[in-house]
C-alpha cells in the first residue's frame, strides 16, 4: 500500500492534520490564555508558490538515478520541523532547500554520493524522517551546494535472532513500518518517541532519541547492540555484542553524532517480547512539586515503572487530563512475563506518602482511559498543531533537559520565571510556561518545558529567538543539559558550546578529521565545520 | 590506622594471603587434576634479591617531594598482577619498574608531572591500585624512562548528595576506603569487583570495571553521573547530569579510556541505598547449558536480579560449592525499598521450568549460606592463589568475554576444546578449562572461563602464551569479545586490534593526538603510541 508523501508545511504525511475539533479546542485555549477573540491570520503558501534557486550541481551518471532536484523533493528536505522551520516555510523562504536529494538503496550508493560531494565540494545532510526540531536536517546556508540523502529506501528488517531477542534492522525504516516488521515475530522495539510516525531508526540512534520508558531504558542507546556506518573514509561496523568492556564504546562515539560521523545504515537492536501484563493509571497531586518529590522516591526504589511521567496542572489542564487544580503523574508497569500488580502497589504507596491519589483503580488498560488516555492522545496529536497555529502568530514551543534532584525545584522555578520574562520582554505581554516530566532517574527527572506566547506576524522569528535565548541561558547557567532527547542540530549549537567541555570538542573534532578529511557530512552541526 | 603496604610479589597487602588450609586444599585439586604428587618448586626473590637500574630521570624541585625512586616504591610499580607479571616477579624481572613513582595530592602536581614526562621524553603510566590482570599498569619497554603517576593520594568522598544520591569522590580511592566514607550516610555503591579490596574508582572506571549486579548495572559506566580528567593539554570536567541527549557522552570516550587519554581525578557517581530486603540462595541443574537456558529466561523477564551467576559442574567442585554433578546458579535479590519474595518466587519459576532445584528455600542471608557462600568466599579469596601456584609451575589463569545467546553454546565448546588443546599443545598434558558466567543481559551472557595447566619452570612464559593465543583466536574468531570486564591492557592488544573498527582506532588515535600531542600517556594500550 503506497503511502502519502511527507508534507511540505508541517507535520506528518499529506492529509494528516488536525481535526476541526482538535483545532477548535486548541484555538479556544490560545484565546482564553491571550485574552483574544481573533487572530491576525497568513495565508499560507502552496506548492506551487515554491520557487527554488536552480541546482548547482548535477549528479554523476552512475548516480543520476537515486537523485532527484524535483521541487517536491528539494522543499520537502528544506526544512526540518522546528518553530522556526514553520516560520520560514510560511514566508515562502525555500532558500535552505538542498540541491540533489539522493535517494540510496544500499551502502554502495551512499559511497558514491560521498565521493561525488567531496569532489563537488557539497555538504551531505543524512535525512531520516526528518522530524527534527532543532534543525538538525536543514542544510546550513555556507554557500556550498548541499546534497541530502533520504535514507528512506534503507527500510527492512533484515534478519531476527528469536533466542538473543534481537534484530538487523536498516536504518532508514520509519517506526511504524518497523513495528510491523516485528509484529508476526511477536517482537517489538518498543522505542515509541513523540515523533514515532515520521522518524526513522537511524535518526534515533543518531540524535539520541529518548522513547517509551520514562525509566531505565530511556534513550535508544542501551537498545544498540553494534553500528555499521559508512563514512567519507570507509566502513565500520562495531562487533554484535550483549556487552564489552574492550576500550571506549565504538558505538557511542556514533550514537548522539547527529550525522557529523557518518551515515548509520544498519544496527543490531535488542528488542522486548510483547507485553502481556499491565497495570496503570493517573494519580493526582496536590502540585507539582509534591508530585516530583514522590516521583523521586519512586525512581530510587528499582520498581522501574514503564511510565511515570508528571504533568503540571496548567500542562495538565491544556492536554485535558485534568481541570487545572492539581498535578499528575501518569504511572504503569508492563511485563512480557508477569503480572506487575506487586509493582503497582508499591507504586502507589510511594505517592500515597506523598498525597497522591490514584483517579482509576489500576487496570490492565488504565493507561488509555481516563486523564491517561486523554494525555497520551494529546501527545501524539500535538505536533498537528504547529502548522495550524503559526500562520496565527502564536509561538508554542517545547524544550526539555535534565538535572538532578536536589537542584530541581530552584531550577525549574529560575527556569521558568526566565522563560515568563523572555515572553513579556519578547511580546509585549504574558504568556504561558508550563512543565512536565519526560523520563526519570534516581538521581533525577528530565523536565519538559512548554511555553505559548502571542507574537506579531513580521517579528516571529526575532521573537522566538528571544524567548529561545532567555530559556536555554536559564538552562545552561542552572546546570542543565541544553537538551535530554531533542538532540543539539543547529538551533542548540551555542548552549552546547558552553555545555560540552571544550577538550571534548577538540577531540570530537579531531575524530571526525579522520572519518570526514573533507568536512562534508552535516557541517556546523555539533562542532564548527 | 596506617595500612599495610601493597606487596611486590603477589595480591593484596603485605601480611595477607592463603590460609595453609586454602593452600593445602588448592593444591590437592591441582595433584588430583594433573595426577602428580610434588610441585617442582622454584624459591621467590625476597626484597632484597631485587636489583633495579638507576633511574634514567630525576625529577625537578618543584615536584620532587611527592616523587620517590625508593626500591619499594618502583618494584611495586614494575608489574601488573596478571599470570605473566607473577612469573616475572618469581624470575627477578624488574626491567619494567619505572624509574620514578610519584604521588600527587591534587590536580596541579598531576599537571605538573605531565609537564615534566612531557620536557623529559618520559611515559606516564596512570596508577590506581594496580590490580589489572592485562598488563594494564606495566610501563612499557620501549627504551623510553618511566614515570609511574600513583594516585592513592586522592582518595577523598568529597561531597555527597543525599536527594539525589550521588557523591564526588577522588579516583584514587580504594574499595573498602570508599564504602567506609559512604556507610555513615547509609549510602553505598555497590561496585564490587574481585579486585575490590585492591582497586580504585578511577581504575575501575579507566577500564570499565564489572561489579557486584549480574544483570542491569553490570559496568561502573552506568553509575558515572560526570567525570574531571586531567590531560596534557588541560582539564576537562562534564556536566552533572542524569541523563543527556546533547551530542556523544563525553564520558564513555574517557570510560574505558585505559589512562591513554587522560588521568581520571573525580567523578560524581550514582549511589544506593544500602539494601534492607534480601532472598537468594543456590540452585542446582543437571548441566551448564541447562542452567544457561534458563538464565536467558530469566534474564529476559525484566526481575533484574542482582545475581545470577552460574557454575559448571567443575567450576562449582573447585570453588566448594557443588560435588562435581551438577552444575549451580546463584541467585540474588536485594532491595532498599520493598521485599523481594515476588521477584524471587517467579524466578525460581523460570528455574523450575528446566529442571532447577533450590538448594535452600530463600532465606534472607541466603546469599551467605551453603554453596552460595562458598563461592563467594573462594571468589574473594582466589586472587591470593596465584603466588601460591605459580612458584610450584602451575598455570593456572582466567579469561572473560560475551556473546549473544543464540551463538552461546557452540562458542563455549569450540572456546573450551580450543583452550584444551591449546594447554595439551603447550604442555603435552590435559589440563582443566571450566566455565561460569558472571553477567547475564537479555541478548546475551558474558562467559568468564579459566583454566588449569601443568607448566614447566624455564619455559612458563611460552606456555602461558600459547594457551592464551589458543584461546583468544577462539574468542574473536567466535565472534566474542576480547574482554567483558578485564579491560585491554598491553595483553589483549592482539586481539582487541582485531575486535574494533580499524576507523574507530583511527578516530581514537586522533582524539589522543588532541589531548595527548606527545604521546606520553600510557603509550601501547589500546592503540599504537
Amino acid at each position: 500500500m503506497a503511502q502519502a508523501r511527507l508534507k511540505i508545511f508541517g507535520w506528518g504525511r499529506e492529509g494528516e492534520g488536525m481535526t476541526a475539533e482538535e483545532e477548535a479546542f486548541a484555538l479556544d485555549i490560545h484565546r482564553r490564555r491571550f485574552g483574544v477573540t481573533e487572530f491576525p491570520t497568513t495565508v499560507m503558501p502552496t506548492f506551487d508558490d515554491i520557487k527554488l534557486r536552480a541546482p548547482r550541481i548535477a549528479p554523476p551518471a552512475a548516480i543520476a538515478g537515486i537523485c532527484s532536484t524535483a521541487t517536491y523533493d528539494r522543499a520537502a528536505h528544506a526544512h526540518s520541523k522546528g518553530f522556526t522551520d514553520a516560520v520560514r516555510s510560511m514566508l515562502n523562504d525555500f532558500s535552505s532547500a538542498p540541491d540533489v536529494v539522493a535517494y540510496p538503496t544500499n551502502e554502495q550508493d551512499i559511497a558514491a554520493v560521498m565521493d561525488w560531494a567531496g569532489s563537488s565540494g557539497a555538504a551531505l545532510i543524512p535525512f531520516g524522517g526528518g522530524s527534527s526540531v532543532v534543525g538538525g536536517v536543514t542544510p546550513p546556508a555556507d554557500g556550498r551546494p548541499t546534497i541530502t540523502l533520504d535514507l528512506a529506501r534503507l527500510d527492512k528488517v533484515l534478519e531476527i535472532d528469536h533466542t538473543s531477542r534481537a534484530a538487523r534492522i536498516q536504518a532508514g525504516v520509519f517506526g511504524p513500518a518497523l513495528e510491523d516488521q516485528l509484529r508476526p515475530h511477536g517482537l517489538t522495539l518498543r522505542h515509541f518517541p513523540q515523533s514515532f510516525e515520521y522518524s526513522t531508526l537511524g535518526g534515533w540512534i543518531a540524535t539520541r532519541s529518548g522513547g517509551h520508558f520514562a525509566t531505565l531504558y530511556t534513550h535508544i542507546d542501551d537498545f544498540v547492540e553494534n553500528l555499521r556506518v559508512v563514512t567519507p573514509s570507509g566502513t565500520l561496523e562495531s562487533r554484535r555484542l550483549p556487552g564489552s568492556g574492550a576500550g571506549p564504546s565504538p558505538d557511542r562515539m556514533f550514537i548522539g553524532s547527529e550525522g557529523i560521523l557518518g551515515v548509520i545504515t544498519e544496527a543490531w537492536m535488542r528488542l522486548q517480547d510483547r507485553p502481556r501484563f499491565r497495570a496503570g493509571g493517573a494519580v493526582r497531586f496536590k502540585d507539582f512539586f509534591t508530585a516530583a518529590r514522590a516521583l523521586r522516591v519512586l525512581s530510587q526504589t528499582g520498581l522501574y515503572p514503564s511510565n511515570c511521567r508528571i504533568l503540571d496542572a496548567e500542562e495538565a489542564f491544556n492536554t485535558g487530563a485534568a481541570d487545572g487544580s492539581v498535578a499528575v503523574m501518569m504511572l504503569a508497569f508492563e511485563s512480557a512475563d508477569h503480572p506487575v500488580e506487586a509493582w503497582m502497589k508499591r507504586a502507589l504507596e510511594c505517592c500515597a506518602d506523598f498525597g497522591g491519589a490514584p483517579e482509576t483503580a489500576g487496570g490492565a488498560d488504565a493507561h488509555r482511559e481516563g486523564a491517561a488516555g486523554q494525555w497520551r492522545t494529546a501527545f501524539i496529536r500535538m505536533p498537528y498543531g504547529r502548522e495550524k497555529m503559526v500562520p496565527r502568530g502564536i509561538i508554542s514551543d517545547t524544550f526539555e533537559t535534565a538535572i538532578t534532584w536536589e537542584r530541581f525545584e530552584a531550577f525549574h522555578d529560575t527556569v521558568k520565571a526566565a522563560t515568563e520574562r523572555g515572553i513579556r520582554e519578547a511580546t509585549g505581554r504574558p504568556g504561558q510556561v508550563t512543565c512536565r516530566f519526560t523520563h526519570a532517574y534516581p538521581d533525577g527527572p528530565a523536565p519538559y518545558f512548554s511555553f505559548h506566547a502571542l507574537g506579531r506576524h513580521g517579528a516571529l522569528l526575532d521573537q522566538w529567538l528571544a524567548i529561545k535565548t532567555a530559556a536555554s541561558d536559564a538552562v545552561i547557567d542552572g546546570g542543565g543539559t541544553i537538551t535530554h532527547h531533542h538532540a543539539v542540530g543547529r538551533e542548540h549549537r551555542p548552549w552546547y558550546d558552553r555545555q560540552r567541555p571544550d577538550l571534548f570538542a577538540a577531540a570530537l573534532t579531531a575524530a571526525k578529521r579522520t572519518l570526514d578529511p573533507q568536512g562534508i557530512l552535516n557541517p556546523g552541526v555539533l562542532i564548527d565545520p
